[in-house]
């Protein structure tokens, strides 16, 4: 059989079994792709998609998603038929309806704009997607709302922004017990699944002192008097009468996923509202109660005094889509942050779209250099090791110049570890020395390390030997992951090859690597460490939510354009002023 | 029939056809994997790969990857037998060289390593990666040299940096008709084949004028005074004698990707010879001559005065890699910047595991307020638009508050386009007046705009109607691609609410949106112009190729560590000293 369209072209054979009519195109291409069992149908048509009332009509809004059933008041048609072809909007959500019914994904787009089909297909947000499921785009929409809201926020004074902090902590304060309560169904759920890791399981546990750090951290960006928005960071006169400003602003949509920890939604809500980001908080289920609980009375301090900021700037993610989904909205989402196993966030680094701030691995070391004092040495290098030694931060490899092996004095260390309870291993140089030593010599006994580059993350660690500073350093380069390196060393000149060569994120001189941290390096509230070279490196504190824009201010009368500049009737001064 | 390794145990059944004696299980791997027509052998060792000569020995290196046909004498081996199982490299060489000769790929790495394997799977650089392709691992290798290389340069003083820039600007200047002799080559190929549009053969065509303007920009590099590396950011005393500098530092290696411009390669190699970064430069085959030519000037100049910086510094890709290949060493290379079409940019935007640095959509708004002046706006409007339209930074919207349609003032800026050839659109809320018009009326006859959010990148414009500098501001978040938008009007008031709600890379009062630009915005050479939120916005000049470390110098005879803070012995004093 034939379909024809109701001008009479034949337009497919052989694809039905019966006679069709078809009232216009749209209805033409969701029968066909239904048929074709397709999976996406894209309608195009001459506006951008789904307007809530005909575009250019004041207030007129494109929808970004619709769902037929439930979304249908929300747009109003006048005339409804389009000015191109047959088939108005109407028609189209008609059609789109049969489609979506039959099971196949709808999106209504400009037929004008050339790249729309090549947008589509790259995931972009283009035109209205048509879907029944409550979280197709539900995620999307969310990260839209944040912008919108992140917009406003950033145009609020300081003080705006700190009282709403204020009213956060004491909110926080005065609603311990039901947080406490809530967040017990959370414990007692996993205890009686054994759902958690012992470690898990106390991270996901709040109480009084958790809640009362929070608090502390709250009031203390409540407090800060610098506000991390607008602040000048370049100030250039381009030419008489044009000044150009590059000053901070808020990124803009920050998506932190967050493992067991509901503390870390307080946090991040907190930064984000200090530094006018939007941010979507995508926690585990296994802290569905807690995070809840706090996201709800962080929303409603903020409405009491603050209520024309919109809700959406702090939005709780707890559809079913997939992180993968989550991950693929480059379009909507700035920044990624993972807090959590570093299984998580090697996940996260290698699966997502959208920028992603986390530290990959810390493989820190402390090189013992020929001109170390040796007290001072042994002092370091324990606290790198065992003040917390799951810890990013914490030393992994201990090099020491072949001075303190030839003078015996290497076993003080050894000694000094296996006291403190930590399983030393020989890296491959000290271990090839073995032939050297006595039977009997603590250094026979250490076990070969399992390889160079390598976390442990607990207590263990390796030790290996190298002739020179040079080797140290070419060692770090080879084994480490760029985190933080330490020189321990009486010589100058040889700390300044190190702090000059080393290529990390945080390169130390007499200092226990442990300092690598956004406390103790006085960042304020930190908002993870960053292994990562672009955008942000090292213990990043808020700085770390904040990008810049350039502002150009043509002054005084005349047209600031660039045509004279062009043909040399103007020059640039370039004058700094900051 | 049974396969026994030498100790008798059954290993595998009914896979190969006659009997089969095996020396060890390396074998036993590489005949399995060979049977089983394997994409990937991975044999695990005691040791993290291929050595020159057995790890620990000094100056034995790690080989990321290695040719059995070419590479053995550049390994020693001592001895031969590792310390776990049987088999030591040399057998696991041997048989590694028997898979790959039946077409299965190998890798060496560390069993020790739980995550060897899975960082294998993640495309990670992991042990040693055997294959007879010269090109297998080779961009990898460059990679790797560059960022050798790039840790050396950093270490050259500015003035010997500006040496080899002033070198290679010699250079050029002397090789001028060799580099035109070879660049002709490209062009009469492009022509004969009809290859390149007439655009893109401009773009590949050198000539003496080009070649001037490259040469004035590195001696203008040459002669900056100011480092951009160690720079301090900010400078804290942690404690009494424990003092932080945030520091700038170079990137690492960088990848940019450039279509037809081989200009381009020497603007980039010579801001990575002043920034300290190392580059891989990857030029389309259309400019292989010229590429080539202009690659080996740079590198004998910088011979002629620093032989000691590795050549490396400055790759040429030329493998057989496709782009996707290059785009997953997120391992090796910090940033991709590509540098040539839009469609170029995107797929790479779409593609990379790499940051990307680059411009999106270049969708700039004019908006003239209703205390606009007129004429300066028109003045403005024409640059913008005229200029150069296919720029990223030229107008493509212009949005007019209603006052100007109600007071019959809109005409002139309808007619000041047409009179400079630009095809001007109507938004739909200008077309929906429509029928409020006399017939004739040159408002009536603009054709609908193919969609708010367009570039069109030629001489086409959209005019929109607005009611208030909060609807443009809406119009311009909804529309927009965040790249430069500007306002003009004489109210202050409204500038400065512009200002602070536009959220784009670069704001605009009174001024052409064409000042977007590295060289008028007075940054020196220009990287890029960045619609990301994340690294670098705007238009980016050096600051893009760099990045920050944290320097921590423990002073006096104390040793700096963290558990007297800890136990609050000791107080944090975070004194800023900068």
């Amino acid at each position: 059989m034939n379909v024809t369209d109701k001008k009479g072209q034949k337009i497919v054979n052989d694809l039905f079994s019966g006679p069709v009519e078809l009232t216009d195109n749209d209805g033409l291409a969701a029968l066909i792709a239904t048929e074709a069992q397709a999976d996406l149908l894209i309608l195009l048509s001459d506006v951008e998609g789904v307007f809530t009332s005909p575009p250019g009509t004041p207030g007129s809004v494109l929808l970004h998603s619709f769902n037929p059933n439930t979304d249908m008041n929300k747009i109003k048609f006048v005339g409804g038929q389009s000015k191109v072809g047959r088939g108005g909007m109407q028609s189209k959500i008609t059609s789109a309806k049969q489609a979506l019914d039959a099971g196949c994904n709808v999106i209504i787009a400009s037929g004008f704009n050339p790249d729309s089909i090549s947008n589509i297909i790259a995931g972009k947000r283009v035109g209205t997607l048509f879907s029944y499921k409550p979280d197709d785009g539900y995620t999307r929409d969310m990260a839209v709302l944040a912008r919108k809201a992140s917009r406003f926020l950033q145009t609020q004074p300081l003080a705006k922004r700190a009282q709403i902090l204020t009213a956060v902590a004491d909110a926080i304060e005065r609603e311990e017990n039901y947080i406490l309560k809530e967040n017990l169904k959370d414990v007692s759920q996993a205890q009686k699944e054994s759902s958690l890791s012992e470690s898990n399981l106390s991270r996901l546990r709040l109480n009084h002192k958790k809640l009362r750090v929070l608090v502390e951290g709250i009031r203390s960006m409540a407090n800060d008097t610098q506000d991390p928005l607008n602040k000048p960071i370049r100030k250039t006169e381009l030419a008489q009468g044009l000044e150009l400003v590059q000053q901070t602003t808020a990124i803009g949509v920050i998506m932190v996923i967050f493992e067991s920890r509901p503390d870390a939604l307080v946090q991040v809500a907190s930064l984000a509202l200090q530094s006018g980001n939007g941010v979507l908080l995508k926690g585990g289920v296994e802290a569905k109660y807690s995070n809840r609980a706090l996201h709800q009375i962080i929303l409603s301090a903020m409405k009491g005094v603050a209520p024309d900021v919109p809700e959406g700037i702090i939005g709780l993610v707890e559809t079913r889509e997939e992180i993968t989904e989550l991950l693929a909205l480059d379009d909507h989402i700035d920044l990624v942050i993972p807090r959590g196993s570093s299984q998580l966030v090697r996940f996260i680094q290698r699966t997502s779209k959208i920028p992603v701030l986390a530290h990959g691995e810390g493989i820190c070391h402390v090189y013992v250099d020929k001109d170390a004092n040796i007290e001072k040495a042994i002092s370091i290098v324990l606290d790198a090791k065992t003040d917390y030694p799951a810890a990013c931060n914490s030393m992994e490899t201990l090099l020491i110049h072949s001075d303190f092996f030839h003078d015996d004095q290497i076993r003080k260390f050894v000694n000094a570890l296996h006291d403190a309870k930590v399983k030393v291993h020989a890296g491959p140089k000290l271990a090839s020395k073995e032939s050297d030593l006595l039977p009997g010599d603590v250094l026979r006994k250490l076990p070969v390390a399992p390889a160079l580059h390598y976390e442990f993350g607990d207590l263990q660690c390796t030790i290996e030997i190298v002739d020179s500073v040079q080797e140290a350093i070419n060692h770090v380069h080879e084994y480490g992951s760029g985190h933080t390196d330490s020189i321990v060393t009486e010589n100058f000149k040889t700390a300044e090859t190190w702090i000059q060569q080393v290529d990390s994120a945080c390169v130390f001189h007499n200092a226990s690597t442990r300092f690598a941290d956004g406390y103790r390096f006085g960042l304020g509230a930190e908002v993870g460490v960053s292994t990562g070279r672009i955008h942000a490196r090292g213990p990043v504190g808020v700085d770390g939510l904040l990008t810049t824009k350039w502002v150009l201010r043509g002054k005084g009368s005349e047209s600031h354009i660039v045509a004279p500049f062009n043909l040399g009737e103007k020059k640039f001064d370039h004058k700094s002023k900051l």
